[in-house]
């Protein structure tokens, strides 16, 4: 193969643009000085229509588990009861940080590959009016799933005062986000999924109750504390050192989002998620999740005629190629692809002719193209459609 | 002034090495591949003797400050009786972590520009025998000073069984740093001083008997629980998703310090150290701290005769050099020049050089080349005895 050629498809972390490459390379300045205010200035609004917000988006340095606790110990204080909604490894996740704490803590288990039923989901508030906070994941990264979050949080609103905290990591920046209009009262996400950028930033928008909430809020914190970050924010500033070359950073890939538009964003994030089935479903790829459920940026696939770690072998040796396995107890038995962030329906292409070749290496049974086939299809269809 | 030039000597964020930014540009790679793995494979057994453990170095993705609440966090329980060493504002830090907590926070202030006095602890930690956990500073960023840590462990030790934890954010990497001789428990730095990185890691070294007290502990947490973090590292890798690029940058550091000698980093750094007391000693520049209680990687200086921030604000004009105000109170009262990591006696030299410039625009009476010509002295007095 090609020396120093890879293909990273994998649902995060992601491919960085060059453009970002080089924006993160820009010379170090002071953390505290006018160059770094300036660029939290500048990056401030421009966050706020990814997350389809008029609030604040703190910027923490960390990965985004920290985002993810920091959401949980601002949001509930020591002795709430908070119900976890867990579709996945990333709704675990939830749990696990929030069995970490004081807290007693529900959970409504959803099978994996399946998206969360708001029906349930109200019926379980209705009998327990005590829940202070429901968390749930947006994007579970481990199924490809995409949770009905503008319901959850109509039926959360509806049904109790609970606060309403959305793990958005592996999808914000790739999917149409209404965090204002849908009640979502805390949404978090990672740099390194759809920001396009590498790990190590974590990115919290809180509505105006929460904020009020996480003021009153005596869960001892430090470090993930959102009020110090909210206070230093208005001022243009952090409370602890920023990651300035993620910040660089990310004001490029502002940049990149800005000069296609957020919403030719979304359409291009929806473009390949189509492609990406059509093919699976033309080369006999049986999918995780249904049509309703399916994520616009991941796709697990869940053969029953080959090892799917077999054919993540050869695609990696022979092509460079990178997508993922399963994760707990789908570990060797599912395959993941990866569409978001900077991916192209051209790249989506290239992944399906390589994952032809790869199929056809393990023995499987297929029609080499026809995948390719079918994804052009979607492809011209969603053209002629935007046209 | 040259457009696109600057000059960064504040204590942190510092320069990035060219071969550095280069290194964390290299394409993104899967967190949980053949190649993260062996990537942090590499880079364990080398950190080692930055902090001079033999103990394993956690990796977190987070500002220094993150590291500073897990150390607390993991070696303190719920009411236990802690004491902070407080030399500036970085000492405040540890406090207001522990004050975030339920612990009972004892707190020795000593007055900024000195360094802490071993037998002033050595006095508390008899009087208040149930300490269990003492927290020092290492170099006190806001005022220069390094505080006598081996000293300090020393006595700690002998007089308790408290553990010993050192904040070496503004100095590792720049300093000699014997962490098991000299008896610290918890060695925390950061990844934007003497480590020559951006901001976004957080290392975090841990004494064997810390990290039985760490699996003990019953204080909630989770993204900053260590024990976690010590247990994946075992197998090359970590709990939640790293900053990639911030361990590319990371291998590159130590390919440098390694090519240098860190016994030469540390030396170069005392030369930068003495090149710059000399020269501010030579134009009558009355330094905040004594010789003794100096740090090799940054430099106070408390002028009497004219105003710090107007100095600052002429070499940031002029010239693009950025050198740093006080902190807290002395806040318009003294300026801080850094001189660690990605920083030369060459670069030294230049400082000075503007300096003098900066102080003779200030209207300050200084005969111009004095400074350049003691720290050139300094300079060629070093190299003598290094041959």
């Amino acid at each position: 193969m090609l020396q120093d050629q890879a293909f990273l498809r994998i649902p995060g972390p992601t491919p960085i643009p060059p453009s970002v490459q080089h924006a993160m390379t820009q010379p170090m300045i002071g953390h505290r000085g006018r160059e770094a205010k300036e660029l939290i200035q500048k990056l401030r609004p421009r966050l706020k229509p990814v997350f389809g917000t008029e609030q604040e988006i703190m910027i923490v340095a960390g990965s985004g588990t920290a985002g993810l606790e920091a959401a949980v110990v601002n949001s509930a204080k020591p002795g709430d009861e908070v119900l976890v909604i867990a579709t996945g490894a990333f709704g675990h996740r939830f749990k696990k940080i929030c069995n970490s704490y004081d807290y007693q803590t529900h959970v409504i288990e959803v099978s994996w590959g399946s998206a969360a039923d708001p029906a349930e989901i109200e019926e379980y508030l209705r009998q327990h009016p005590n829940i202070k906070v429901v968390f749930s994941t947006f994007c579970e990264t481990s199924t490809g799933v995409l949770n009905p979050v503008r319901q959850i949080g109509e039926i959360v609103h509806r049904t109790s005062n609970a606060l309403f905290v959305v793990d958005g990591v592996s999808c914000i920046g790739g999917v149409e986000s209404k965090m204002d209009d849908w009640g979502i009262d805390v949404l978090v996400t990672g740099s390194q999924k759809a920001m396009m950028l590498p790990a190590g930033l974590t990115l919290i928008a809180v509505s105006e109750r929460a904020l009020r909430t996480m003021k009153e809020n005596p869960q001892p914190r430090f470090y993930l504390d959102l009020t110090t970050y909210h206070d230093k924010l208005l001022a243009d500033s952090t409370p602890f050192t920023p990651a300035l070359s993620l910040l660089f950073g990310l004001n490029q890939v502002l940049n990149l989002m800005e000069e296609e538009g957020i919403d030719n964003v979304v359409k291009r994030h929806e473009t390949m998620k189509s492609m990406t089935r059509a093919a699976c479903r033309a080369l006999g790829l049986p999918l995780l999740t249904l049509d309703q459920d399916a994520s616009p940026t991941v796709t697990a696939i869940q053969p029953d005629d080959f090892d799917p770690e077999k054919l993540r072998s050869i695609l990696k040796t022979e092509f460079g190629l990178s997508i993922a396995g399963g994760q707990q107890h789908l570990k060797g038995k599912i395959f993941r692809i990866g569409h978001m962030g900077y991916s192209s329906p051209a790249d989506v292409l290239q992944t399906i002719s390589l994952l032809e070749l790869g199929l056809y290496k393990t023995g499987k049974q297929i029609e080499l193209g026809k995948g390719v086939a079918a994804a052009q299809t979607v492809y011209t269809e969603h053209e002629n459609r935007r046209n």
